[in-house]
C-alpha cells in the first residue's frame, strides 16, 4: 500500500500541526509519499516564522489519496477567502481521505467538507471553529474523530496521535508501535480520551 | 528575559527534532527569538524531504544565547566534516547554552562540545553516537540530560520534553504548564523516566 499524501501549507500555518504528523507518516516512505502544496507553489511562512517550500499548487490536476490541512493563525484569513475555499473543495473532492489538525477543521468546515460528519478541533478555539459549517456534529471531548473518510484532530500536538491512528488504520497496530518506538513517542491510542477538553482548572 | 535561539539546520535534519522544540519555544516569542541557521544560508532539505529556509550562516559573527542542534540521517556526514565541526565549535563557544535533540549529540560530541559533560541521545543509535567525544559521560536511561550549559535529549519526540525543561528552567512551571495546555501536549517533566531505554521487548 502506498498513499500520496498532500500537506496543505498556507501563510500562518502552525509548525507542529504539519511536522508532527509528517514525522510519523514520513518515517514510512514506502507507504506514505508526502508532497507539500499551497495556494501557490513557493516558500510559505508558518505562524512561528519558519519558511517551508511548497512544491505544487492545490489549483492543479493533483489527485492525492489523502490530504492534511493544518491549523494556525492563518486559518483566520482562509475561512473568509472564498476563492481558496472553492479551490480546496474541488481539490479535496478528488481525494479519498481528508484530514485536519487543530483549527484546520474550521477550514474544512468553511469549505463545506464536513457537512454531515462528526469532527473535532482545538479546544482553545472551539467556539470560533464551530461557527463554520451548517450540519457538522462537533465533538468537544475527543483527541481526534474518525468519521468515514474524514479525520479531524484536536489542538496542535493531537495531530501526532491522529497520525498514529491513520497508521494503525492502514497498516495495523504493530507498524504503529514500531514507528512510535523508533521516534520515542507514546501514541495516545484512545480517541475519546481528551484531558484538554475541560478548562485549565477542570 | 529574551533569548536569541539559533536552530542549526543541515541536509538530512530530522523534522520533529527541529519543529517539536520550536513549536513550544516559538509559542513564547517574547522570550525566545528563533533564527534558522545552516552551514550556508538558503533552503535546507530535511530527512523527510521538506525544505526549510535558513536565513543565516553559522560561519558569521552571530552570538546567539542558545543553540539547538537536531539529529537526523544528515548527522552521519556531519560528524566526519572537520570544517563544519570546527565552525560549530567556534560558533557554540559564543553561546551561553548549547542543546541537542536525538543524534544531534553525536555532532556536539564530535565537535568537542561535550567533553566533561553528562549527555544522552537517541536510544536506537546509542552505540553509534557514543563513539564520539573522548570524555563524555553518556547516560543511556534519560529522557533528557541537563548538565550546566549543555542540554541533550533522547530520540526525536524527546526534544519536545527538553523544550519543556528549558521553558521551566528559564520561566518556571506555570509558564510551561500554560504552553503545554495551549498546545494540547503533556510534557514529561521527569528527565530520568525513559521507557525507550530498554529494547522493544524490555
Amino acid at each position: 500500500m502506498q498513499l500520496d499524501v498532500d500537506v496543505v501549507l498556507f501563510d500562518g500555518f502552525e509548525l507542529l500541526d504539519v511536522f508532527g504528523p509528517v514525522e510519523f507518516l514520513g518515517s514510512l516512505p514506502e507507504h506514505f509519499r508526502i508532497t507539500y502544496v499551497a495556494p501557490e507553489a513557493g516558500l510559505v511562512r508558518s505562524s512561528q516564522g519558519a519558511e517551508v517550500q511548497a512544491t505544487a499548487s492545490i489549483v492543479s490536476d493533483r489527485r492525492p489519496d489523502l490530504i492534511l490541512v493544518p491549523g494556525g493563525m492563518g486559518t483566520r484569513a482562509l475561512v473568509l477567502d472564498t476563492n481558496f475555499l472553492e479551490s480546496l473543495a474541488v481539490y479535496a473532492d478528488g481525494a479519498s481521505w481528508v484530514t485536519s489538525v487543530c483549527t484546520g477543521s474550521a477550514v474544512l468546515a468553511a469549505a463545506g467538507l464536513l457537512e454531515g460528519y462528526r469532527a473535532t478541533s482545538n479546544k482553545r478555539a472551539f467556539d470560533w471553529v464551530t461557527q463554520f459549517g451548517a450540519e457538522v456534529d462537533w465533538v468537544r471531548e475527543a483527541r481526534w474523530v474518525h468519521d468515514r473518510d474524514r479525520w479531524t484532530s484536536s489542538g496542535v500536538a493531537a495531530g501526532m496521535d491522529l497520525a498514529g491512528a491513520v497508521i494503525r488504520h492502514f497498516l495495523g497496530d504493530q507498524v504503529a508501535e514500531a514507528v512510535a518506538f523508533d521516534l520515542e513517542y507514546a501514541f495516545q491510542t484512545d480517541a475519546t480520551v481528551d484531558p484538554f477538553a475541560a478548562g485549565p482548572q477542570g
